[in-house]
């Protein structure tokens, strides 16, 4: 089997572009995922696009009518705010089956405005919701609030997980917001839902990534071993049943079952990797998955934040990127910017926010109804 | 590289469902292709679902919800008419990989009423089309009406696909038709766009099918070579690039890439190939795909309808399940529905539509926007 390596990625500033169509906000990425890395579309084996608003209207294709139809096989991947993880990792799978030696995965999305909760009806999510009642703030204040309960992990220790993300985003030009927010001005915006505040929810915003996977053999035949990123681990899953009397998914099993098995399947356990973008999509969530991803024991993840464990310069910098609640969070292709961020602080080309000596990273979203896709990241070996 | 095998196969009786869920269809699929092979949800490694209708939904997820949420992988494919067929062939592709020995496919819809055309609306497909303007019946009369005036091919050559296909369907009880349509009928039918009438346009129907398919290591493990089917090639490509002023995308073309490359991954040719269920969306398409797919010469496709070489019992029975003008047309099962058709046939268990002595067999599959699937299925060694 052969391994495959990131050898092209990129992602634009996110933002929002009312006037732009998906595939174009798609083609931007894309283009700029093969400038990357010096390649042309006509170069590429076949093409992976995770898009969750437009799912059914072939946006794959109609980002190569954009920038030049070859007649490769496109496949178009949905699964909720993994669905950008998804594609990438089927354009991964696909050239580990020794099917293709260059294949481009792209993740795009156009939201609507509002909070995630009311992004299903733009979505075509089937009104009954994915998984009955419910909506995404209520779901992720109900996950903290059982770990305030449980652990005593306090408003303020969630509201810091906000103000270290929108921190780290001053360094990251591509993020959506380059603005400091002090604790006050986190812990007094609007309440979206105890102990969310509106500063403590991830942005809606528009935004596209795209990344090149080559095998071993052709990264090395086109001379793109010098900054390509292996991927050590690939790993998806879906909720375990499990009686519950809450209306949410269990979040945490997800992402926890899917972490072990990244980190089988990588050789390797939390300790070893260097920094982490994970899945922030509520300040809660941030402070769930340190105890899910293992990089801390559980009840200890509000230390972490009072630390600095978490921050850039800290013992495992998380979200450097400004994460999903200061970068922003367009579904169809948050998983694949994180693969951007990690793959470019693992090249050591981060600048300002550059995680020093970073050699391993991890990345990580979960997608309600459920799908968590983790990808453990490695420099190459020169 | 593992060879992969389907193992277990099926699919509903398909028709009209308005009662039930998406999600109920499409486990009522899964279940019956599991016991096929005599296996439970817990066997299985991951679940790829192809659905156009509720493509964002998550259906995969909460088909697992209906037949056991067990935490594997899911992963929901959407590629207009290839759906199903994009939904296996990643399966495929992921035993290929190495990364699983047992993976479900399922493809499934819940079609609206009315021709295909108007499914735009109900699918989430943008409104401007997928390719600007033209409609499917639309596209499809024209592509006949090019072959008729470059080839003479006649309004009644076409009919009588139609009729060849509804009486295959008489034979097959899990078509939505089981009624013989002469060639006066169908002639006298409502006209549809020329010269297509209502009786050569695909029916939509709900439906699902599903396949588990299998790793050569485990199918022997688990004493599932007896009913085997290998997969030889699968193949997806999509339209290239070219000059036209018609609005229609080259479906010739797409399908033509997609046949030499099957043929090319299967090392065998058209005349190895012993039955072929191929995409009738509209009865002057099928004449147009046995060119495509090389089982006839250009020009010679009318010939092969006049002379009863594609019906049952001829050279190359085509469409011997009634096709997608009498089985019906349920955009993310039909791929699925295809291989259950051709591997029922391998394995000999056919019926009264049994094609004698069938070894080989290939399934195709296009979806406009663009999308061609092909796969070349073989019984397998005993």
């Amino acid at each position: 089997m052969t391994d495959a390596y990131v050898v092209g990625v990129d992602m634009i500033k996110f933002g929002r572009f009312p006037e732009k169509s998906v595939p174009q906000l798609g083609s931007e990425a894309a283009l700029m995922a093969l400038d990357d890395c010096g390649l042309k579309i006509q170069d590429i084996d076949a093409l992976y696009c995770g898009n969750l608003g437009q799912s059914s209207g072939m946006v794959g294709q109609r980002i190569l009518q954009q920038i030049g139809q070859t007649g490769i096989p496109v496949v178009n991947c949905a699964n909720a705010c993994a669905t950008g993880a998804t594609a990438f990792r089927e354009a991964w799978t696909s050239v580990k089956a020794g099917l293709y030696d260059l294949v481009l995965a792209v993740g795009v999305e156009q939201m609507g405005k509002g909070l995630l909760g009311s992004a299903g009806g733009a979505t075509g999510i089937p009104k009954e919701g994915l998984l009955g009642s419910g909506t995404m703030p209520t779901v992720f204040a109900e996950a903290g609030m059982e770990h305030a309960r449980k652990y005593g992990t306090t408003f303020e220790q969630f509201a810091k997980v906000s103000v270290k993300n929108h921190h780290h985003s001053t360094m990251n030009p591509k993020a959506m917001y380059q603005i400091e927010t002090p604790l006050e001005t986190v812990m007094n915006a609007e309440m979206i839902s105890y102990p969310n505040t509106k500063l403590m929810c991830s942005v809606n915003v528009d935004g596209s990534a795209a990344a090149v996977i080559a095998s071993e053999r052709k990264a090395r035949e086109l001379g793109l071993m010098g900054r390509a990123v292996k991927v050590r681990a690939s790993v998806l899953t879906s909720d375990p049943w499990q009686e519950r009397d809450l209306v949410m998914p269990d979040v945490n099993t997800c992402t926890r079952k899917a972490a072990a098995a990244a980190y089988e399947m990588a050789g390797l356990g939390p300790d070893d990797v260097d920094l982490i973008e994970l899945h922030d999509c509520f300040a809660t969530a941030e402070i769930l998955h340190y105890e899910n991803l293992g990089i801390c024991g559980d009840g200890e993840a509000g230390r972490m934040v009072d630390d600095g464990e978490v921050a850039l310069g800290g013992r495992i910098p998380v979200n450097v990127s400004g994460g999903l609640l200061s970068k922003g969070h367009p579904l169809g292709a948050t998983g694949i910017a994180n693969i951007y961020e990690v793959s470019t602080h693992l090249r050591g080309e981060a600048g300002q926010r550059q995680v020093e000596n970073a050699r391993i990273g991890l990345t990580h979203v979960i997608g309600l109804g459920s799908a968590c896709g983790i990808h453990i990241l490695e420099k190459a070996a020169a």
